[in-house]
């Protein structure tokens, strides 16, 4: 039989990023000060530590992956790349479906390739805590598993009806030593003037990142500072282990070419860690498409401007240039809690102006189908998030079936779904929707745009 | 640096399961019926698929494991063994500590091990339908998870007090099409005369199994059977694919000798999984210390004495030759579900009424302590029935410490505890507590088993 997964060894591990903005057709636009104009690393300083704003200025191709993480991605990586063999069946395709099961983590997903670095650069900088936000908490465990593992204090201020609602995750972080706030908290002059207006909030993650970032700024002893889970351009850096582990797998597996690329986009990370490596390939010349995929209610890269915004509600973030829905606009309430974002990461962004990558919409209800489809075939529950990327390939699959070719196509798995089995319960049980494109809020949204810098 | 995970390719996965029957130094006692005379396969013919009967009984020290259930270990075996190298540095221990890593599975636990082949065979054989029963959800899940892959229908009869308490599990079981009820329910006779009797009982998995069973044998179609997830021979059998890949492993690794083996038990079926081919070595003259640890609230292997007793507590089954605190223990409620059982698999009691297995009891707040050191350190958060394992490790790596010696642990890491975060925050509130030893329940329950034949 053929293998079902391709094992890499750990002594093959790459031990290099890859920076996509070295190879980008058109230069990235810089992040703009309130002032509009472009800013400065010292302006992050308070921020972020000084070797992480030098990872995010890069314009390096290849940056070396220290040693010691090198050690803590071996508690999990290289992730093993599955053959889908089951589902190929089931589909009748003869299409090669390949995915990174980048479940393996302690945390189940993605998200800690960077969270373990970034903990790692803020203790080589002296840093001795580290803040940040968290939604359902898929982030805020994977900085709290990187701040054990390193020795860092690690303070999430997590929005509180996730709090409320999804205490599993919370106590994943707590396992982990880190401390979790429902958020609007009374720790944060920010988080205090909310309360005084509306105590009974069930919190934003506008609002949470706003706390966090005040929390890090404000402390007077200057050893803390923020972290922050995708958008930027060193998350994205750190998340191309992905990809670089896949282009080795697959050449063991013996595949001459990879057809088709596929990841869901929130804030774009999981996305950019598999497909930046195979997007260089096709900057200098190669067939491949690649296919970001976000929620229908949630149309970032399908149907928003690319201009200048906010990362967050606060307006408390630099404006970054990106495909934005408006940074007051508020997703409808589907279960992929990590796709619900107004954005998108500059640099995903710029690979859909300049036509390297063609982004694509799925339905909620599509999604978890192909989530089921999956459990009875291949076993894995996955993430509500990861079940957008699932939706796509079985589409390309199915595709590939009609046009009679043996096409690769690899996606990214991102995460699991353990924690998340209560949108399953509502989709047994009918109670789930496909959300309407809620195009009058778009349009409020987009409004509040005016005034901004234009790219 | 050397390798965290010493990986296996799956054209290295073992083809054959080892039978310790074969080489048990004491040949073990048949299973007696109800008159005392022991169980002919005829008997068993209408709880399971002759097949699986011939396995239960055979001899045979090696079986072949056919290619199709190879395929489907394959989606997640075989598993990585991990050397736990940053708890050996919190440690300060000489000794390399190796950990089997089960919680891989789609499910997250060893259960699937067995699984897998109990629904293949029963496929193989006609069957069409398969029931069960289960406590906190491990292993109702685990055959869920293996009927989808093969095609049968799964009925689930779940404690009712953990079918409330406990929804996440019953949700994957779903997902992976397993219909799940309460027990007791009114779909048995047994179900519908317990509720008349005791309408508002928490269920128990006594009951649960009176259930399961009366379900598989009423079927008038013979197209259903019963399937247990530990005890039985059938079910150790198939668990040895841990133990021979570890071996494989740690040769891979350089290690030349293990000199220490240990892993939970409650029914027995991890801990023989890991441990019995290197059983196999000891009898043939090697020195390995092979250490099954169990709760101290629940001392089957320390405190019970060995005898025949039921291995339900409605008396359905036959007479198992074994360590038992008696079929009507109920013992106190701590989180480890899984090793909640009043008796041990007969293979494993034989092995230690032979001097090949020196069981220890643990603590449930030492076991806790040990399970957050290993979340600090190598990150995964272990089940609480595996964190009974971890605390054995922690304490024989401590003795090599003081003896200066550089040991070689092995033990099994059975699962993942994200599905029991609710006792890790018990824990942390300080809502746990170590329970004295039920001395008085155990003699009542000792007592029930006068009038049963002796070995």
């Amino acid at each position: 039989m053929s293998a079902t997964k391709i094992l890499l060894d750990e002594k093959d591990m790459p031990r290099q990023w890859y920076n996509l903005a070295a190879d980008l057709p058109t230069p990235p636009l810089p992040p703009l000060g309130p002032d509009g104009k472009p800013i400065t690393p010292d302006m992050l300083a308070p921020v972020f530590p000084m070797n992480l704003i030098e990872q995010e200025v890069s314009t390096e191709r290849w940056i070396d992956i220290p040693e010691k993480i090198l050690e803590m991605y071996a508690l999990w990586r290289p992730s093993p790349l599955y053959r889908a063999k089951r589902l190929e069946a089931a589909l009748g395709t003869p299409a090669h479906i390949y995915y990174k099961n980048e479940g393996v983590s302690p945390p189940g997903s993605h998200k800690p390739n960077t969270a373990v670095p970034q903990a790692y650069y803020n203790k080589e900088f002296g840093i001795e805590r580290l803040t940040t936000e968290t939604g359902a908490g898929q982030w805020g465990s994977a900085l709290s598993f990187a701040c054990s593992l390193v020795g860092l204090e690690c303070k999430v201020y997590m929005v509180r009806i996730s709090f409320d609602q999804k205490p599993f995750r919370r106590l994943m972080m707590e396992t982990w030593g880190g401390k979790c706030v429902a958020s609007p908290s009374n720790e944060t002059q920010a988080g205090r003037a909310i309360l005084a207006e509306m105590p009974d909030t069930p919190g934003s993650l506008g609002m949470a990142i706003s706390e966090a970032v005040e929390a890090a700024v404000t402390d007077q002893s200057g050893k803390t500072r923020y972290a922050l889970g995708s958008v930027l351009n060193h998350v994205m850096l750190h998340q191309t282990i992905i990809g670089l582990e896949a282009k080795k797998q697959l050449e063991l597996a013996g595949e001459k070419k990879v057809d088709t690329i596929i990841g869901c986009a929130g804030g774009g990370s999981n996305f950019a860690g598999l497909s930046f490596p195979f997007i260089a390939d096709k900057i200098h010349g190669a067939e491949i498409d690649i296919i970001p995929v976000e929620p229908s209610s949630c149309p970032t890269m399908t149907r928003a401007p690319f201009t200048y915004d906010f990362g967050d509600t606060a307006k408390m973030t630099p404006l970054l240039p990106m495909y934005t829905l408006g940074h007051d606009f508020v997703p409808p309430p589907i279960h992929a809690g990590g796709l619900r974002y107004h954005g998108m990461a500059p640099l995903v962004s710029q690979t859909i102006r300049d036509g390297l990558a063609s982004p694509r919409a799925m339905h909620q209800l599509d999604c978890y189908e192909a989530a089921v489809l999956w459990a009875k075939t291949e076993g894995f529950i996955s993430a509500p998030e990861t079940s957008h990327a699932i939706a796509a390939t079985i589409e390309e699959a199915k595709k590939a079936k009609e046009e009679g070719k043996e096409k690769v196509i690899l996606f990214n798995w991102s995460g699991h779904g353990l924690m998340d089995l209560l949108g399953y319960d509502a989709y047994f049980n009918n109670k789930l929707t496909n959300y309407p494109l809620p195009e009058e809020d778009i349009r409020k949204s987009l409004a509040s745009l005016e005034g901004l810098p234009k790219p």
